[in-house]
């Protein structure tokens, strides 16, 4: 994830291992987006570090020297929307008792807004059809939801956090994916006031 | 869906139109069989009518004449596990007040029949990659969804019976697909005492 931990940007043969062409505060951002962008578009499969690099206007090597691996961009890509530092305390700070409201409002914001939804949809597709342990597994569960479960204080923490996760997951398919009616045209507030009470039980009812 | 409503097999130029090769009291159930293998082991795209036909020893007309296209042999598929007339009973028969058990067992006891799961996570990965408004959609909320939501007592049927649809859909991807521990290897009692009271909330209550 940090290939450049030592302070040093990977060695490529032939080229000189300092020019980070296109580097600057801004490249890691355009990268990222670069990145949504390529994903939603192309799929998982059709998008390659060069071709995200392309997109962002720097050299491969950088995109290299940030993210790793494809998968590690993708997993990147994802943590823009799903970075648990910002996630986790928005969801976890604040009355217990809203707990389940507050995480069913955050999901379904960051599905309605329009830069993170199309990228979430194209990692959905990706995760379900490649090589899901890597994608989802990895990221979802290890990176989000286990960090939830260690916060709650309920019987099988992860069991009820991957049930509340599962329950999500659904939503975002029939919604985004298949677009099934009514729920697809639903109102966010009233899925909300139906989930919210769902979620608060498995993540707060001992 | 019935090609042969009228009472004759359709006819292929070239072809006795009475010739059903294969054809027999079987003839049909080995065909579901066979389309229930082939989608499983090629996915949704590499399947034809043509391989079922081959994998069931019958004539690909015969494949027409009991199905239709290659999507209605899909829907016959799924149906195998999800038949409405053997679903409906099954979960609205029975004290409301325990509705949403019996729709959570019920699932993840097809779910966790080996005859069903290969096909249904075959259809599962395909319905959420090539034409889910077919398929999907067409199936799912057309054939059972809106059959559940019609004998529902509650406001906004559909709504709540996609509610429950889209966690039961959730906690498959989670558990069979993605295989996230610890729900991939919890006991379904477990897991039924759990969605129980969601699917009841969403289905039964008022």
């Amino acid at each position: 994830m940090t290939p450049g931990a030592d302070g040093a940007a990977p060695r490529r043969r032939g080229r000189p291992p300092r020019t980070r062409s296109g580097a600057g505060p801004d490249a890691r951002t355009r990268i990222l987006e670069a990145a949504r962008t390529e994903f939603a578009l192309r799929g998982y499969d059709k998008t390659s570090v060069r071709s995200i690099a392309r997109a962002a206007d720097v050299d491969a090597a950088l995109v290299h020297h940030y993210f790793g691996t494809k998968d590690e961009v993708f997993g990147a890509a994802i943590e823009v929307s799903f970075e648990p530092a910002l996630v986790l305390p928005a969801i976890l700070d604040g009355p217990e008792e809203d707990m389940g409201e507050r995480l069913a409002r955050f999901f379904i914001g960051v599905w309605e807004n329009p830069a993170s939804r199309a990228p979430l949809l194209a990692v959905l597709r990706s995760a379900l059809t490649h090589e899901p342990s890597k994608v989802l597994r990895g990221f979802l569960l290890r990176r989000l939801l286990e960090r939830v479960a260690a916060e709650l204080d309920v019987p099988d923490p992860t069991f009820r956090a991957e049930l509340a996760a599962s329950h999500m997951i659904g939503i975002a398919i029939l919604r985004y994916v298949v677009r099934a009616e009514p729920l697809a045209s639903a109102d966010p507030e009233k899925i909300v006031a139906m989930v919210a009470p769902t979620l608060q039980r498995y993540l707060a009812d001992r």
